[in-house]
């Protein structure tokens, strides 16, 4: 195992420099407020490698496809959310030579995350090919306050001269994505302009069309005190900049504190994005670079007190946990419908900043229980507002009647992926869109989303699976062929029993919402009915009809679910018994090799026991988990988690911990060799289910939170911070037993072992 | 059905320009010679829609692969037959005007293929924006007997006009591959070089470093009289010109003969191609047009005295039928065992010129009773010769001990095609090669073939097999999973019958050959068991547990044979009642709809059928071709001939009629509206087989010629040539009966429906 970073509860911290692990700690150092995200570039010039990263949420463009062997069907373009205008950048002349850390000595290197307060502090000494030797510190963050601005303080002191420093803050728009199909760049210059402490540069993205305006302000002390600038613009293509020049003294700080914003044409008339920025600027400024950073530390503080996981005895998964509550919390604030959580975040390009069936799945029950139910609603509001292109999608590959087929990767609802094994057969997402509003409804209570928007999803998913299913006449039951699991080493398989029992339940949940709206607003239901064209006797018919006649693949001798219907024909071999010489799979063997062989990427059948656990037995979840985890290679940072969960379930402690090991640290310490690319942010709340889920045993049954406890053994205790319907509660297991704290709200009933407890405001209960 | 070209015995006509028609008419005039090839593009110059193409065989490029998603395991080239210099063009300045078709008022417009000389002519007036009347002829052909040269008679008559005509013939390199990955150019220049009548450019591929010279020498007539040329050269990177401007007067021609050759590398060492090349021009100009153009009409009577069908009662049958053995006998002469068949040959650049299964399965059988043997042993050897690439490619895939994968596309043996269902999973490939390797020896009794090459080749073919079955434990037999079979409508299956069946026959077929050649020559088989470690205890132990316990899906009820597992399971639906607004299947679906339809794109289960047909009775082959036909949709050009075969061995004359009638002018007439592409030219092998092997019913039985013939009402008769072990015969099918006329070579006895026949040399003898 590999330790990169220093352990410390509160930090990610990292301690001289090493250009090879730059791209690594560019994205675990990443900073973001849900409205835009940076990864760890640094300020002044770098020749050395690093991926640029600047992001502003929701805008994106529609790459053009690249494929090798075009299918029908395929979409057209990739929407990606771009890089945007790096806003960071501030150039540093020492006399003649520019401050470039890959051509410096450098000493002292320190890097610290502080995800208490929420801001990235660097440390370093440079010494220049001329011998000029500076100490610099800068701290910079993404105001959680000021969602759409950002702040950077740089402070540098020469060490071993006098002379002329020429510091250029910039803002520079030429960028590209490394990942663009065709090499183009996406941006285009709209206007810019100069001031002399200041300036901005308004771009519009291709063929979107959105604008965003990226500016700055800045103010320089010498000494702390602020000094009256002397500077000249400088103005290039969709860059501009302004030069200052100061003459520096042996160890006296000179420092700049650099106010940058984006404001995206999504908020605001295109043509007042430069006053409004101009306001925006004038306003953080004014504010000051120290109170803009304690205002940053006291909205953590309120972050972190509804969902701060601590862990005594064990610092380093006490970091782990954090980080990952951090970067959640970092990506998506819930603010806004329009947006959605990347499986990167804003820490890389990869994936394209696009939603995957991830958020429902994975990143749901973590805003569920860490944040107000708005957050979630917004979650299940962004796909209700994609239901148009949703049917317009499962339109163009054949469906009727208002069937729905959410896109398996999207940013506007239009398809972006395009493996035919994946974006046609990969069908399983829209079941978890369906699951989702399950879980929110169950969690909240909210049946009101159910009238207003749920229902009208859910029949559309219904239909969709309705008329994917076809007769067997060979069976005499419905079969549902030619799709992909969430194991995605089995390609075009049928019957996959995740998907075919999945399909059943989005029916069967669909017609006991149709019950429940038909009881809380007929008159809404009825004006449904007739919006959707909505045949309830016929098509609730077939619902039923196909719900009784599913066919689930399953072994009597071994009394498993079977995967699909060919799982038992492969070779049967478990995952220890294969060579390391052959993992990870994906990059050692050819993709027909992966597909004929029994191993699984990831949860299939276990993610539906998981999701339907209370329809199963003990002994039918032990007999398919004893099954199927010894095949599975976790080769998606997704898996994990549903395992830890399930094994806690078996009362198997051991190997929940181990399995919850396996995603704590993925980023930090750069398990799976690719943290470059950007952190693994859905799976990230997986391992927040695996302490709250696996650990803390938390469910809702029938309406109430429950809890089965249990404390890993290596550590002192756990708790966790949930909300529950408007209750806050903390809960605490350790060695003494639990203790469940009422923070917030009204007085709560929860489920212990089984045994309800009532949790009165402001009491604690303590079980031992 | 359209009919665009006019109909004629021996020629393709086209009358009238049609720019729309253009490229369509570029692929179907295109003219070959085994070792270049030529699409219709014009000598002068042409600012329409064209697609050029001249190509030089075996001359390639390695294209970087373009792909949206990569898989571990696929190729990083696509090797591509380039688009070579162009040494066609004469540009033709009026004064002032450039001449060019599409901004000329063209009349008199006719483009005529003459398939019996091998030549190309066209005919047109063309006058000029400012008036100019000319009128042009012009006959080009590649040629037989020089197979490195072409040449070009191009006359003109001013017609109204006395004035300047200035001639340019060149050779343009600076050519690009339409379909090129990354628009990149192929070709570097090496040198270049002009004189006052011709001139040369030496070129050399990126990547593969192929040199090829292309050169010219021209002459100058006025009224058929050799003028002296008063020349200017030009050159600029990669293109050489000799312009010439002469006093035209009305009335009288002006003809230009351009000599052209292409010579290759491959052939000479690249220091001495300039020298080799001038040779030839003046070889060839020394011959001069006229002869060149009678030798051609010679070469191509000899060919057609080996390989015409003569069809009376139906010219555009007759026209059909000699266009599909013209443009195959200009694609391959089996002169040169590294060249292979493109699917498109010389026509188009689609499908990269690379070789398929197409060879094996569909043209070996037309060479076979149309050539002499040493061209399929060609076809045979350039497989050979690739066997190590295969080995490699089977170790790439996971596959051990000597086993061999043969790649789906290839030209110089390594894989270079990009779609895991079709790059790993269309393994059936592997089997066609074995299969032609036993048709070639049931047809020529070579059976020093086996013994040198051939086993070498089976072995490493039945060892792939052997590995790439598992024993299923559910059903205690071999399966084989994972695969695509002919029909491409289906993906990524499990137990493909055509597959399962062809794989168990390799094994069977491998060990017959060893003891053949055991027999045949023990010392020669002992060194090849230690060259290739073979153990054959061991592994044809394996074989026979593997032939006896294979799994071949079959329903009982219906008694027929199952595509594979799965196929009852999907909804039964004929193509009589899909809707025409589907059809294409391939354009009107997304792909997911086509795996999960139980529609084939081309024979799977018919084509084992087709290929074993000795092992089934005629009831099976009835029933199964009854439960197939239907679910057809012959969306290949290569599954309506397997068809037209099979009814026609039913006894169903009329459908095997109708299957026929769909490959015959496939091209002519433009069926699938992809001719501009190019022409199929491995699927003209699919057409002759049609009228050999269906309505001539011919078959090798136990090493004699057998012919089952019935004549389509259609038609008044119909005859082909056939050669067999170095017997050339006519079988000629009429209203009276069979005759059966011996050609040359020694005496030979046939099976006519079933009777032995003795037909002695110079005989014939008629059956009624």
């Amino acid at each position: 195992m590999k330790q990169y970073f220093k352990v410390d509860e509160w930090k990610i911290i990292e301690e001289g420099f090493d250009p090879h692990h730059h791209k690594i700690a560019e994205s675990v150092f990443s900073l973001g407020n849900g409205r835009m995200g940076q990864r760890a570039n640094f300020e002044e010039a770098y020749s050395g490698e690093t991926l640029q990263g600047n992001y502003v949420a929701g805008v994106y463009y529609p790459d053009k496809t690249r494929v090798g062997w075009w299918k029908n069907g395929y979409p057209e373009y990739f929407a990606k959310v771009l890089n945007a205008a790096n806003w960071i950048g501030i150039d540093i002349l020492i006399e003649n030579e520019q401050l470039d850390l890959a051509k410096c000595e450098v000493s002292g290197f320190r890097r610290e995350l502080n995800m208490k307060e929420g801001y990235l502090k660097r440390n370093f000494r440079a010494k220049t090919e001329g011998g000029k030797l500076i100490e610099v510190e800068t701290i910079r963050f993404c105001s959680m306050v000021d969602d759409e601005a950002g702040t950077i303080q740089y402070t540098i002191i020469p060490l071993n001269f006098n002379g002329a420093l020429t510091i250029t803050p910039f803002i520079d728009g030429d960028v590209v994505n490394e990942d663009a199909n065709y090499n183009e760049k996406f941006w285009d210059e709209v206007k810019k302009g100069t001031g002399k402490d200041g300036g901005y540069v308004q771009l519009r993205t291709k063929k979107t069309g959105f604008e965003v305006a990226t500016g700055m302000k800045f103010t320089l002390l010498q000494e702390g005190k602020v000094i009256p600038v002397s500077s000249q613009p400088v103005e290039r293509e969709k860059y501009i900049a302004v030069k200052v020049v100061l003459e520096a003294a042996q160890g006296k700080p000179v420092t700049i504190i650099k106010y940058a914003a984006n404001l995206s044409s999504q908020n605001y008339k295109a043509e007042e994005l430069i006053e409004k920025l101009q306001e925006t600027l004038q306003r953080i400024s004014d504010k000051g670079f120290e109170t803009m950073l304690a205002e940053q530390a006291t909205a953590w503080a309120k972050k972190w007190e509804n969902n701060d996981i601590i862990i005594e005895g064990d610092v380093s998964a006490q970091q782990a946990i954090r980080f990952n509550i951090f970067q959640l919390n970092q990506t998506y604030t819930g603010e806004d419908d329009r947006l959605n959580i990347g499986p990167k975040g804003f820490t890389g390009e990869k994936y394209g900043g696009s939603t995957y069936w991830d958020t429902e799945a994975y990143c749901v029950p973590f805003y569920l229980s860490t944040a107000d139910q708005k957050v979630t609603r917004n979650l299940l509001l962004y796909r209700y507002k994609q239901l148009g292109k949703a049917i317009e999608n499962a339109k163009l590959l054949g469906f009727k009647d208002g069937a729905a087929l959410y896109p398996m990767v999207t940013i506007d609802g239009t398809e972006c992926h395009n493996e035919w094994e994946i974006t046609f057969e990969e069908i399983h997402r829209n079941g978890a869109i369906a699951y989702a509003i399950f879980n929110y409804v169950r969690y909240t209570d909210d049946e009101a989303y159910l009238v207003d928007y749920g229902l009208e999803v859910l029949i559309a998913i219904a239909r969709f699976w309705s008329q994917r299913v076809n007769w067997s006449g060979e069976r005499k039951k419905y079969v549902m062929l030619g799709v992909t699991g969430p194991n995605e080493y089995e390609n075009n398989i049928n019957n996959n029993w995740y998907t075919n029992t999945l399909a059943a339940w989005c029916m069967e949940y669909t017609m006991e919402v149709i019950e429940k709206v038909k009881l809380a607003d007929q008159a809404k239901y009825a004006a449904l009915v007739n919006k959707i064209q909505f045949n309830e006797e016929q098509e609730t018919a077939k619902y039923k009809d196909i719900i009784q006649n599913m066919h689930y693949p399953y072994d009597e001798q071994l009394q498993v679910f079977l995967q699909q219907d060919g799982y038992l024909d492969k070779e049967q071999v478990l995952v220890k018994d294969l060579p390391m010489a052959y993992r990870p799979l994906n990059q050692k063997w050819s993709w027909d090799r992966i597909l004929r062989s029994c191993f699984i990427k990831q949860a299939d059948v276990l993610q539906g026991l998981y999701f339907f656990e209370d329809r199963y037995d003990i002994e039918t979840i032990r007999r398919n988990f004893d099954f199927y985890e010894p095949r599975t290679v976790h080769e998606s940072s997704l898996s994990p988690c549903v395992h830890a969960i399930l094994a806690a379930k078996l009362g198997d402690e051991a190997r929940a911990y181990e399995f919850y090991l396996r995603t704590a640290r993925l980023d930090i310490d750069n398990y799976n060799n690719d943290t470059q690319d950007g952190c693994h942010i859905t799976s990230m709340a997986g391992t927040w289910m695996s302490v709250v889920q696996g650990f803390g045993g938390m469910r809702v049954r029938e309406g109430q939170l429950s809890f089965h406890p249990f404390l890993p053994g290596k550590w002192q205790s756990f708790s966790f911070n949930v909300s529950f319907r408007g209750t806050l509660l903390n809960v605490k297991i350790s060695k003494n037993g639990v203790n469940i704290e009422h923070l917030l709200g009204k007085d709560l009933t929860v489920l212990v072992y089984g045994k309800e407890q009532l949790i009165k405001s402001n009491a604690i209960i303590s079980l031992s």
